[in-house]
């Protein structure tokens, strides 16, 4: 086990009914910013139980924060809380929409003359302006975590971005809002969180025993109730154990100790750059690629996930391992999701170079949990997943 | 699963070598109070690292609180905080040193007239003195939790207390301290946290499916690594292994959303007022007879226990469930932990009466996870387990 540090100190209010506990979390001196997304709110009522719950407070809102939330539109979010004088910003929505206030939360108490740098110097927020959150899509686990990706739409690159000073201070998260969920998202929050827990655990072996056993238990939920969510997303235990597996996946719990890999997500960002493909999308394309490729420093952890999460206790570690990975295809599959970047984009040729390129003109030489994918190898497994 | 409300804003730093980083967590404008128990950490280099680390601050020092923390000694201790003016307490030791920290922490800022209330009145502690922890016995979780254990010498009585102001700011978790800490600390040490979890996780069946894998991760790493450092406590994957479990069995997290049972703890309390036993021992002398008197309401669970912890797979739910108990009782006895009250103490005759008669006396009527043990099935329990 690698030595840590751990802290996180957002607190989580779960459960049926809670969105409401919104008026007493916001102390009601402060001048709320609500910023949503696309207007689904409006539709599945959260937009109205959240007016009801702040009926007594001071509150404006933002909405129109797109997936994959763009700097140019929080931009025009961030003028407004200057000039409004705004002292809490409250998030309602799913990543994208968290995401983005954790980028105004940054911009809002940032010193420096141009915001811009915080994406482009990959600087730290200690201090935030305090926000939180009502989790309407369950996946990527930003409602408990301290990180943020952001989008420039110009040049269609995206930027992480993080700190200590960037956790919500509180997250509602109410089952209840998967029932509106289309089938498409709720496939794809899935994946996301699947796929999370893999980047901090499909790496070379470790003695983290219970790192180990905690992200096979996170795996193994979402199997066991991603087709109950899909056939009824009003079976409320199994709407409950999704959420708390997405936020769970990411809250930075089961990275702790361990080495992590997240090449899916570097190499995944830039097809959903290129092609706007679904973010969820684009890792399981890359995710068969990247584990056949890699094969011979991960086989023995994919022997182990194929063992421990699908149970396959014969064969060669090889044989497991490969097993391992065509479950996990076959997982992605029985949720609808592609796995071929051909089944969403009709000319490819040539992807996996552009993609190449931008890694060797940013200076990406090394990813992977050794840090050792060149561009070429990044280049390789885009190839393997056409 | 139950609606819930999470948050632990303890931070925890883990590894090799961390514990000079105390020198960077308390502010140096602190008047430290520095707080152990028997004085192990002045044998096992603990003493000499704190103190190096510290060395440009202002501390003074009270040793000699004992296992199961005295209010009697505790006091004595609030004394100097106040007549010194001490303004951060850091704990250096087990749960018992913690548990006393976290009382003093109360206690020092307490505004009623005699802080023996807090325990008497069961009153909440939404802000205490800040405190940080040096871990230097894996075990009961006081490290990252806010709840503690107090017990009044004279009557033999232990008061649990607790509140959102009672988290350490930070625990320092080494896994080289349990070079130094001989075999039968450390099975006490598994022993508690093996049955933190089971009070968390072995009630009626609930679909709390995360929480469930989360919880048996904990048990099966536990046996895991439980020969390994019984054998060699230098195996350091092991040990720290070992180490984030107890701190994880207790930190909050597997109990939110489920019912929890704490019957064994509040008997096992008793044998510890009564005789002395170690309070991890009492815990293995109550468990298997709790289960085994309680065996239809948690038979399902048993069996679940039974197949995924131990791997039994053959069976009818009743059988499963009866070997998963025989499984556990196994496991103590490989630490070498006894679990017949009769091979602790001599004349134990009376004792199951004696403890069931207190329980009445305090009103305590109702124990387990549907709150339904009376006094009288307590004495039964008692007494299957002579």
């Amino acid at each position: 086990m690698l030595n840590f540090e751990y802290k996180n100190p957002t607190k989580i209010i779960f459960g049926k009914d809670t969105i409401g506990k919104l008026a007493t979390e916001i102390p009601a001196t402060e001048k709320i910013l609500l910023l949503y997304g696309g207007g689904s709110i409006f539709k599945n009522g959260i937009y109205e139980q959240v007016k009801t719950a702040l009926s007594s407070h001071n509150l404006i809102e933002f909405g129109g924060i797109p997936p994959n939330p763009e700097y140019e539109v929080l931009m025009k979010a961030l003028e407004i809380i200057k000039s409004e004088k705004i002292t809490y910003l409250l998030a309602v929505g799913g990543g994208s929409v968290i995401d983005g206030t954790k980028f105004l939360s940054a911009a809002a108490l940032y010193k420096g003359e141009n915001p811009w740098e915080i994406l482009t110097k990959s600087i730290r927020t200690d201090v935030g302006m305090p926000f939180g959150t009502v989790l309407t899509l369950p996946a990527t686990g930003s409602e408990m975590n301290s990180g943020a990706v952001i989008t420039k739409a110009e040049t269609h690159e995206k930027f992480g971005m993080g700190g200590p000073g960037l956790f919500p201070q509180f997250s509602i998260l109410d089952p209840q809002v998967i029932h509106s969920i289309p089938p498409h998202q709720l496939a794809n929050g899935i994946t996301d969180a699947f796929t999370h827990v893999l980047e901090q655990y499909m790496t070379y072996p470790t003695q983290a025993f219970l790192q180990d056993r905690f992200s096979e238990s996170i795996l193994q939920t979402l199997i066991e109730v991603a087709p109950m969510i899909m056939e009824n997303p009003f079976y409320h235990e199994a709407a409950s154990n999704f959420m708390w597996c997405c936020t769970m996946a990411l809250n930075g719990l089961i990275q702790k100790g361990v080495p992590t890999d997240w090449a899916i997500h570097a190499i995944g960002h830039e097809l959903t750059a290129l092609y706007g493909i679904d973010h969820a999308r684009t890792l399981a394309i890359i995710a068969p690629s990247h584990y056949r490729y890699n094969f011979e420093t991960k086989k023995k952890k994919l022997a182990q996930f194929a063992e421990r999460v699908f149970g396959i206790t014969t064969g060669s570690t090889e044989e497991k391992a490969n097993a391992g990975i065509d479950k996990m295809e076959a997982f992605f599959h029985s949720l609808n999701i592609n796995t071929r970047l051909s089944e969403y984009v009709e000319v490819y040729d040539g992807t996996a170079e552009k993609i190449a390129k931008r890694f060797t003109d940013r200076g990406w030489l090394g990813l992977g949990e050794y840090k050792t994918l060149s561009p070429s190898d990044v280049e390789k497994i885009v190839k393997m997943s056409y």
